[in-house]
């Protein structure tokens, strides 16, 4: 039910998941009255495969997180998330309001023994690839530890899905050398730097942020949030900016006509939505979160993503990474 | 002396600003064997107008703040800012250390009354010009109080320059909604909405940065240099993909070719050195700081900046702003 356009969105990337993978059940929780539109004319093979369960209670995104988790226990995300903690489904996918599907989920799936807070992480584009940022927004206000935390699950992330043995990870902050920044960060480098098992190369700038510099870069939810944000925004601003350009004239109509397919092409490489599908890491169990914005393809990358991290397994992974070396 | 390449770039944006503005005086503050080669050959309607001032002693980007302030006092970042202090020159523009330019102008040219800290300032492009941002790592820890005070002082600034009378302020947030964020921008929030004489306008997500929702957009110094650095390297990425995408084939040479006049322009519209020459705020006294990576157009902005600001007598207008709404 969540996200900008609800149904009309999960709906048929939910249905596209389901052709995609023979073996995947989805339960699909919500009002039913408005999902059933989309169920018409689907082959029995896909619909066979997916379980409705009924809730017409949907926590909106300016409900606060505390109130969703004590009044809205019958909601959609409640409900789907609970899921997951009963081992019903293996994974939780919701574009819904960010701050409660962080604070139903502590509730309700646990954090990892060992973890103080799960953290949102998402892939960010690279010239070769792309690395990861953790965390997004779930946690405002970090401790040094926490950002700890945050390095071990995220290169237990980048070596389940990327398969790099020894993932580089940094730590954001205002300049590369070791007086800048603030407290939180200087400790927490410190603490990074010396835990075995981690390939700690440093503090990153932001402006090294998409380089590759690092395969994980921690930081905590606020400047995370802003980091992505930002970029994105930058990103929109020269979108405008080239389309603009490509106005006018006969001839900049021209040419734009023979450079579209470098800039589909182009804008393929660095879309958001094939990076679209950040998780929460850190729980007993996996959350995929996806914009809130996502269109079809989009959230149908959020499900992948989902049905990646329940392949490998990846709670078990970081639970048994964070016993070795954190406790 | 400062920024990444020193004289090379600074002595001649220098010669350009006293050719463009026939009523300027420069002080050239620095290692004048190092300055001299760049000074042959020039007129002496030029020449006449500088005043060469020895120093060999830099300001290197590594070195602490409390260090230069303490032991760094024949450097030629110190001998600059006191110039400013004594009334010698109207102004000061440095490439330097940003944190010594930031400690040592604190200390000797003084906050104005009413001003805990000078924050760093600087235009962002938007679709239809530019807002303003601050702080941009002046501060790493600010309380509500201090971001008021930044709006205060943004919002005189864009009337000065930009001729705006009701300047349009918002507050950096992860959310536009009242309950998003941290302790630090719900306080700031508040204070700024009920602050007679401020056009407050609410939260500001990060997304909207370059959307020209506001005009003055205030956060606190770590995370304004992260939204600011993360976005120029999503810019940086973008820029080595299109340059990626228009090589190979002799088809897309050709069209890289003719759309090159189209790029050129563009990029002269969200060219970063058209924004550079961020200038300290809050201080007694006018102080712009380049770009380290400036090249000679660039500092010649900041220059701009600084003569722009001399001639509106920007201190003082702050500071009867302060008297009548902070005191």
């Amino acid at each position: 039910m969540g996200g900008d356009f609800g149904p009309r969105v999960t709906v048929p990337a939910v249905l596209d998941a389901l052709r995609r993978h023979p073996q995947l059940v989805i339960h699909l929780i919500g009002d039913q009255s408005q999902i059933n539109p989309f169920l018409k004319r689907i082959k029995p093979s896909v619909t066979e495969r997916l379980v409705l369960v009924h809730s017409d209670t949907v926590i909106r995104n300016e409900d606060k997180p505390s109130y969703a988790l004590r009044h809205l226990r019958d909601s959609s995300m409640f409900l789907a998330l609970q899921c997951v903690a009963d081992g019903v489904a293996d994974a939780c996918v919701s574009a819904g309001n960010t701050g409660a599907l962080m604070a139903i989920g502590r509730h309700v799936i646990r954090t990892l023994p060992g973890i103080d807070r799960p953290a949102i992480i998402s892939p960010v584009p690279t010239p070769a690839g792309h690395s990861y940022l953790l965390d997004l927004g779930a946690n405002v206000d970090c401790s040094a530890e926490h950002l700890l935390q945050f390095a071990v699950m995220g290169s237990v992330l980048v070596q389940s899905v990327d398969g790099i043995a020894h993932p580089q990870v940094g730590v954001l902050n205002i300049g590369e050398e070791e007086i800048k920044g603030n407290e939180q960060v200087r400790l927490a480098s410190r603490l990074i730097d010396e835990q075995a098992g981690l390939n700690y190369i440093g503090f990153i700038e932001a402006s090294d942020l998409f380089s590759g510099k690092a395969d994980v870069i921690v930081c905590d939810g606020f400047v995370g949030n802003i980091a992505l944000k930002s970029s994105e925004g930058l990103a929109r601003l020269i979108g405008s900016k080239v389309s603009a350009s490509f106005r006018g004239s006969f001839y900049r109509r021209l040419l734009a006509f023979l450079a579209r397919p470098m800039l589909v092409q182009l804008q393929r490489q660095i879309d958001p939505s094939r990076h679209n599908g950040a998780s929460l890491l850190g729980l007993q169990g996996i959350v995929v979160k996806s914009h809130g914005a996502a269109n079809v393809k989009c959230f149908r990358y959020a499900l992948e993503q989902a049905v990646a991290e329940a392949q490998m397994a990846l709670p078990e992974k970081i639970s048994s990474r964070v016993a070795r070396y954190l406790s």
